[in-house]
């Protein structure tokens, strides 16, 4: 959800790629995470998972391009424990997405335009609210509210 | 669990479809899953997933069959805030099915009989049995319990 | 679930013991729990929890009995990499219990029976129906399902 | 979030009910939070734990009025297979709460307003929401966004 | 795990406050968890929870001190969904710790030194270890090993 | 992390099995684990999972060499309530290793060497290094640190 640039295609392919951890701290973990996002992952999430022995382990999954696939490994395997990673190939089919701004408070904030046939969808951009709501003290949802009342009318 | 069609076949193919989401309440989440198993969904399930920014997402899971792929990302785009889904071909090993009945307070109870080489397994129907428990007043397991010890005399 | 001894009180109070831990592995984690469970522990369980900075934290809860609760405190700081631990006292309601026995293809099986005024629940033990299953080869559910039978006839 | 009555209090007590299970299946657990919803249980909800001898358990938590504890726990052990459970009273701060009426598509749709000194929020209903979303074939947030719009004119 | 006063004491006392949301984004659930750590809370952490109507939803829990709690209740209404929080008192024990200093790459490197009668554990800072990984590409481990021998000669 | 045979390779395939389960324990999903192990399975865990109709399911995923496909399938029927399973390749890449031996408190350690081409990571057997912990009663970190240093000596 942080992509801006438009995106016009509606089909793609991504690798996705998973290794179950249990010999590395959530600390660590945390870590990891920012660093694959830093260096081109397109997605990064954990999800609980138990393992053998009583191991309460964590499974990452990791999002890439195919051509960015054997530097995240390798990447993977620096930053983790991990001593091996498993991986396939999604389809994907996606929302065709363009950008548009209004202006709020004397801030910009851009709205991501997304569609499919007749499925239309408005969203702030997470970054541009969030940065108003702590700038003027005010609920997330609220900002939300606003621009995008701001952007209808 | 809820087909109840006698099944023969032991192979066959399902779409898994897949999408993480951050930006969508638990509310609209639990109405989603309605609509996508009113339509035509063979199984839908979330998994709770860590997700960048601090963020408690779910990864939302839709299993099709080919021919209804297309119409069920359509759904997944009008019914979340989903602006992507991934999905990738699964070979499934079924067991083989088919139906009996039984008669047990008055009430038809239907039981699932799956068989694989030698394995077999009956299962009576949750529906009817959740129907019978709260008609009158038993504990589920009761009504299971009773419903399979009739069968097997 | 697996103290054999009669019980016929119906009211007792439990510590519950919780440590958040986001430093230590899921190895060394499953290790503690059964150090804990080996040292008095009346239950043990982990809650995957998610913490600041993107970490896959483990919340981990310990029940014990009131005159326990200060070796157990320290066992948690000697087997886990928490710094401090929170504690609470639970009010708990129990079914009364009583054990009895079948004998099933030459093998003795104790059943718990649990009963809360008119409500009364026969539960196979576990371990024995796991030595079963073992010994002939069967599924554990086949076990459960015939030792209920043989009771009840 | 269920509840239409007007609240005014800002300070209550509600138990809190909780137990482990590893010996009922999640088919059973579903038909129990039904009949505890159905029988008085403030809230009810399920946290996937991780137990012992690597079973994947559920911690089943029921928040009640203190006057209803008896008879929910009572049907606990009816509706699941607890052999006990664990409770502890909680304090909690509540909003205040009243409720608005628009209409929208000639349907009434409730709004609650909740307010904490100068915080204030404005809710739809979600039942009624959901009906229209059903009724004339629209994306649940569409409702909710269009049911506010209105609401602020 | 952050705060680097000297304790002596080996008991105190937090406040606990829960409440389960499912009608707030997991986006504005990761911007409440900052500015709840940002304003004293002493731990937040989300808990996947199952709810009601198939909701994924999340449970908020916040450890705070007793003086603070009326201030991050205040917040939890501001920052979250929520109509509604529940609290309760825990007791805590916890290591008595104080810091320690190593130079390492000609960067300071506080340890956390947390003793509890016989037990004694050393911790390096998180922060500071991360600072060094990121300046000299380094594995976080590589860094919280070299850091620990350092301290120990 | 329990194959102890030098591996010089860095890809290979695995099949990934998995199935939904809302229809047995998790006493009965806890063994089915331990046969799975027990049969030639490379790794089993479980994933909490929100199915349908309220039900606090469990994904079993399984991970096998593809000449074990077909009989690991059977016993998937044969150990849990799986009506159905579903499979796909997965790829790996995986880090060479080899085995190094270290004598700690006259007890032999085993080291797994992992490496990757400049990355390399030693890891003490879990396996001997919770035996020496028993023995001699100290927290299995301290065992960990000490081999890691015996060994880097
Ligand atoms: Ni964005
Ligand atoms: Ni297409
Ligand atoms: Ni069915
Ligand atoms: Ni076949
Ligand atoms: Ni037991
Ligand atoms: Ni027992
Ligand atoms: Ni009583
Ligand atoms: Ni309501
Ligand atoms: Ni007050
Ligand atoms: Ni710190
Ligand atoms: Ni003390
Ligand atoms: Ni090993």
């Amino acid at each position: 959800t942080d992509s801006h640039a438009d995106v016009s295609a509606t089909h793609d392919q991504v690798i996705q790629i998973e290794t179950n951890i249990d010999d590395q701290t959530a600390e660590g973990l945390g870590y990891a995470m920012d660093q694959l996002l830093a260096n081109g992952a397109l997605d990064v999430f954990f999800t609980p998972i138990q393992m053998k022995k009583n191991r309460p382990g964590v499974k990452l999954t990791v999002l890439v391009k195919e051509q960015d696939q054997d530097q995240l490994i390798r990447l993977i395997f620096k930053a983790t424990t991990a001593k091996g990673v498993r991986y396939i190939p999604y389809q994907r089919t996606i929302m065709q997405r363009s950008f548009k701004k209004v202006t709020y408070r004397n801030m910009i904030v851009r709205l991501k335009v997304a569609s499919f046939n007749d499925i239309k969808r408005i969203t702030p951009e997470y970054e541009d609210c969030k940065e108003i709501a702590e700038k003027f003290d005010l609920p997330l949802n609220t900002v939300y509210d606003e621009v995008k009342k701001l952007y209808q009318e």
